[in-house]
């Protein structure tokens, strides 16, 4: 089984309180496909710059993501994004975005880019995300959205969720989405438009997912130092979409263990810059931390018995 | 087995979105011994004025409180504190506190109380603190504290910490209290001042407990309407403590089982006024939601197995 991933591949430029980097490899297509590489076949489909050089292609080589559907136009120049993390880590301040060859994506899905079993729509223009959604015959499409389309096109970014199976956005933008202050109300809200599954990223706090019938929520890999948490949440897209298109089947056990491999996935990516933490991952650390995901999340269930002295 | 906490009695003046209450039972103590009445004997050691009246007392009759060790000075007022919360209901706004009687207490523990198994310090200076721990023979022995002591006394609170076998905070709190600015590496170095165990409150989001040779996460209990969270922390620390009072052994799994019923107890409280919810509740619905806890942070470990397709 294989995922294709439509979005962004980009050059980025970071600060954090930790070290600084002025042209890595990144972009949401880029850190899903590189996540999602460790479970199933990948394919992307973007737009870079004649500036896209072999160190870059090199690094999609390395994780085997087919990168067919990655149209070169030659004289222009790659998406260019610039920010800065303060020393909590958990805000991105923007100091230059260069769209370039980005501003005018036309996303054309292959024959094979369209005939896989699933489909990640990135953080793109909510009727873009449509079009595309309706090029593929992919069983299982997820999306992701941000605050910026959710201000500005709501409506269009509804439309998108009815034609999708899953949501995976950050728990201010449910609550944004949803016009409501509940995370909880917020997400059976966007439930209630069509998906079957609706997930919650929480950065440090962990990820929460609802579907019809159930609802899981995971606390995040504890981590003592955050290094640059950008693409965190396209890892955790990754990890999360190439899990499931491992599985036969796609119900709500497999879901839940790819909550934990998203969230391991991610748990990787923040601990050095850009996709470096992931380029030099192997599967023992990905199980090890899933492991560790079912160790300190375990307890008995022994439900308490009154006794005599207590309670009214 | 039993249990005895020492901090306020008080009365509450409420406003929130969705209502107002001019004056009801509250205080740390309070919310704590509730909670902690459905698992084990309690003990409070506080003190009131001549306003607390028969309703006050009725309550804690009704949990089966032990107020032997409240002292009742009948000239004085009981300690009131007015606050209002916003839609967002994560922020208390404190728009009036009186100390009244609370402002001299000196708290002393009769026979009784000072023989507990467990020992609850809520929330008061923590010199006070530590007196109160130095009067028992308990086992084992918790406290709280506030962002206020940690500002204007951080010595004193630390030399409390030292003295005391688990500290329950929020995650603020930890990270002001370590100075520090990630909460994994403040709770492991305020467990290297000596408790056997850290929990951390993360309100929605959950709570973690950091022991020497474990951790343990959880989510929150997922709730759409969030009406009044005053008292929160310390029913989630009634339960937490109340459910350790009775087992046998405080081990790392009695604790895991404690952090769930601390988040149940937590998840009732803030459903209605005060202590309006607790005042109503029983054990089908406590060990409901605890069953509940297990079926939505459940996932089968099964590890994932590299296939020919995936995978750098």
């Amino acid at each position: 089984m294989s995922v294709t991933a439509v979005g962004s591949v980009a050059f980025d430029a970071l600060e954090t309180p930790f070290g600084k980097r002025d042209k890595v490899l990144g972009g949401a297509a880029t850190h899903f496909s590189f996540s999602a590489s460790f479970f199933s076949s990948v394919n992307v489909v973007g737009v870079v710059g004649g500036d896209f050089g072999d160190d870059e292609w090199k690094l999609f080589e390395h994780h085997h993501v087919n990168t067919d559907d990655i149209e070169v136009i030659e004289d222009g120049r790659t998406f260019f994004w610039k920010g800065r993390y303060e020393y909590d880590m958990n805000t991105a301040h923007t100091l230059d975005t260069q769209l370039n060859v980005f501003e005018t994506f036309d996303p054309k899905l292959s024959e094979n880019s369209k005939n896989t079993k699933l489909l990640f729509l990135a953080n793109i223009l909510p009727k873009l995300q449509k079009q595309v959604r309706e090029q593929s015959n992919a069983e299982f499409v997820a999306m992701d959205t941000m605050n910026f389309w959710i201000d500005s096109m709501k409506d269009d970014v509804i439309e998108t969720v009815k034609v999708v199976d899953c949501v995976i956005i950050n728990d201010a933008e449910a609550r944004q989405l949803a016009s409501v202050p509940n995370v909880i109300t917020a997400a059976k809200e966007i439930l209630s438009w069509g998906p079957r599954a609706v997930v919650i990223k929480r950065g440090e706090y962990g990820a929460a997912l609802f579907t019809e019938n159930s609802y899981f929520a995971i606390p995040a890999y504890p981590l003592e130092s955050v290094f640059d948490p950008t693409g965190a949440g396209d890892t955790f897209a990754g990890g999360f979409m190439g899990y499931l298109a491992s599985r036969e089947k796609i119900d709500n056990e497999a879901m839940r263990r790819a909550m934990i491999y998203g969230s391991v996935m991610a748990s990787f990516n923040v601990e050095k810059f850009g996709t470096e933490r992931i380029n030099g991952l192997d599967y023992p650390e990905i199980n090890g931390r899933f492991r560790d995901f079912k160790r300190f999340t375990h307890f008995e269930e022994i439900p308490f018995e009154q006794a005599s002295t207590a309670g009214p």
